[in-house]
């Protein structure tokens, strides 16, 4: 069969769908799946079971599966010819407060039309339940067209990914064999800011630390001590200031051991998306990029470490003056890590750079706040330059490889646990308020997402 | 007449009185005087009262004098020959609480015995009731032994000091002509700690300042802007870590300007007093000095300036970790000047140095919190020379000039009101408890006090 031709019936099928869709995705979001909040425990379940039927009615093997905390959505297609893969998405909801600040209520979503772009407005509407459910709504279009849904596809929906995923390791661990895949295809992130279509192919990591130094056994009078008892403070200044040279550069010893350049392609396509980082930082009120000399903005953001000083904390630091020579300081401290950066390393450097700082009466004390390598995702699996050409030809325009400045936790699990990289493709927008009252989603990103997922499905079948 | 034999019937007289001493100062310490507490309002002014009729018992002319806070009992000797002199004490204590952990109600005073010594144990004992009064008994020794009061003396008890006094500035402005004299004598500290007796001859100044840096105008995602925005924290710590070199010494452009290396003098009298930094520093959990190399720790402690941070917070400092990168960071730093340092000199060199580190995009704002030039006694005044011979007759040990770490803010406000250097002799010991419960003064302390007094208005006479 030619898949051009599959395509295109499926895209057809596809648009003239798309007002049930959207009817469908509306009745999605009036289910208030809070998963933070104890109130909404049933409605979670009820979105979970929501979703549940929807997949079985599609002919997916599906089932609302228990955890300690919210349940899990796992569904399979019937086996047969086709890669194995592994789609994920999540069907809880941030809190809606301020509620007063909405326009509408949250979860009685609606159809809105704001500057000539049709939009879908309510809680959920990009984040997760819009998104997800393009990939759905492909399937089910796939489904129509086909006969039956594309073999070996696994879609897996979590409900406590807006509440820091307690359960998805130990879900992860325990159903390894049954989710295990070839590919992940994670549909949380964004177009790029300028509406280009992009996939993440990496996120940094992140090693975190707390550090506590002690000096004094109590706070002393800056009168008394001042010039004989060491300040804990000035020797936290000094440990964390130290930490960058006067090029951006961190100075920790083997803090750039498996530190990579971009590839030719990533050079390429992180060059063509001319990034602007004035303009990006004059919405902060900023203007001037201060990482490592020598290095693009963009290269700053996404592929390069950094060291950064979270919170710092000692001594008196309210209203009016106190002269305490205070007894102890706090920092917290993070690395984002890049290529193949080793956390614990990083982590072992650290301390020993704040050691040395250390006068012998002083003492310092060290809390773990996690630590995660970088996730590079390996480009030169096929599938990546076929959804970047199904992703270019859907959206008219060159889609991209690009980086992500943070982590992406879910995908440093499918790699650790379940043994593969993920493609991270997602049709969010800058402007779509996730997590803040008046969240939408454009109509555009759900049609065109569906299209785009369809194309992808086309081009992996 | 020969001061030698006056001194001596005068020294006889306060020990044949010193039961009645006590007597009288048991009821001074029964007025519960907490000027911090408006419930004891009236118990101020009684104690305010109760002095000022002793005064007036003694022949001076005494009064109670209103002020916006709690009043001034300001009592003058006939005019006469003799150097005209002011004694500075204050009548109010600190506050009681924790109640539970004294061993007798705080305002019924009494005499106990603990390790071979007398105590007067109760609120004020020491501070500053029992000191303010050996000056009093010794007033009433030489009255008693001479038939008069010694000529120009001028005292000035406050009411405040344990709440700032906020009075004293204006009191001292508008009675300037009254209270001025050529030397002040503040009894309000304390025998050196073996118990050598002391005069404080300098004070470090201070300078306060709070800065806040400003970078971002919300706080970012490190994820998001990490490599890219600045990081307030990090311009701050950069800025405060290089207020000092590696051997401790402030690097401000002109911060050493009139600092000064010790007299002959009081280097023989701080060597002499044989000070175990580490023996210092062990009750606190430390055992090095942190000052600048080649310095003495007791020069560190009173003759050198510092640079300290007292408080620094910024970001998410509490529990857990959040990968903010923040859009302001603060900190509060101080710096104890010697010599004749200039604080508003110092304060612009501060700002000049943080406004160094700043990123073009970031801003700093800068808070004043005081600022005072240190108090340098002119010890060539022969008065310190003969109450240093005084005092060590009286104690038979050498009595030493000392200094102080801290400032003492009247003998600033003397100096600068009302043109005069202030003596400062006290027999307070470190482990008089003052603010604390169970506070106490030696009976020796209380003896020998009023007796070093009678002494040096002899010689000052």
């Amino acid at each position: 069969m030619d898949n051009k031709r599959d395509d295109s019936a499926v895209l057809d099928r596809l648009d003239q769908g798309l007002d049930a869709a959207l009817d469908r995705l509306l009745n999605f979001l009036r289910i208030p799946s809070i998963s933070t909040d104890p109130a909404h425990k049933n409605d979670v379940r009820d979105a979970a079971n929501w979703l549940c039927a929807e997949l079985q009615s599609l002919g997916f093997e599906a089932s609302v599966r228990d955890t300690a905390g919210h349940p899990m959505v796992v569904a399979t297609s019937p086996q047969g010819e086709g890669r194995p893969l592994l789609f994920y998405g999540h069907y809880d909801v941030q809190p809606v407060d301020p509620l007063h600040l909405w326009n509408r209520p949250p979860f009685e979503p609606a159809l809105e039309e704001e500057n000539g772009r049709r939009l879908i407005r309510g809680r959920g509407a990009s984040d997760d339940k819009g998104q997800l459910m393009t990939f759905v709504e492909a399937c089910r279009a796939w489904k129509s067209v086909h006969g039956s849904l594309p073999a070996n596809l696994t879609l897996l929906f979590e409900g406590e990914e807006e509440s820091g995923s307690p359960s998805l390791v130990p879900f992860l661990t325990e159903n390894r064999e049954e989710l295990s895949a070839s590919l992940a295809l994670i549909c949380d992130t964004g177009l790029y800011a300028d509406g280009r279509p992009a996939i993440t192919t990496q996120l940094r990591g992140l090693v975190g630390e707390e550090v506590v130094v002690r000096a004094a056994d109590r706070d002393l009078h800056s009168g008394s001590f001042g010039g004989l008892a060491a300040n804990p403070i000035m020797i936290l200044a000094r440990a964390l200031s130290a930490l960058k040279d006067e090029n951006g550069r961190v100075t920790l010893p083997g803090f750039y051991d498996g530190v990579e350049d971009l590839s030719d392609e990533l050079s390429r396509d992180w060059q063509a998306l001319n990034f602007d980082a004035s303009e990006f930082l004059s919405r902060v009120g900023l203007r001037t990029p201060i990482g490592e000399k020598g290095r693009t903005p963009l290269e700053m953001a996404w592929n390069q470490p950094t060291a950064e000083i979270n919170g710092i904390a000692g001594g008196y630091a309210g209203d009016g003056f106190k002269t305490v020579l205070p007894g102890e300081a706090r920092a917290k401290v993070s690395f984002r890590l890049t290529g193949q950066q080793n956390p614990e390393k990083i982590r072992k450097a650290f301390r020993d750079h704040v050691q040395s700082f250390l006068p012998e009466d002083c003492s310092v004390e060290f809390h773990e706040h996690g630590g995660a390598p970088a996730s590079v995702m390996d480009t030169s699996d096929p599938a990546f330059a076929a959804a970047k050409a199904a992703l270019s030809e859907e959206w008219g325009r060159e889609a991209a490889y690009i980086g992500a400045g943070g982590s992406i936790p879910i995908a440093g699990d499918f790699k650790r646990i379940l043994g593969m990289d993920s493609m991270l493709i997602g049709f969010g927008r800058d402007d779509d308020r996730i997590h803040s009252p008046n969240e939408k989603y454009d109509v555009e990103s759900f049609a065109k997402g569906a299209r785009s997922w369809a194309r992808i499905l086309g081009a992996l079948r």
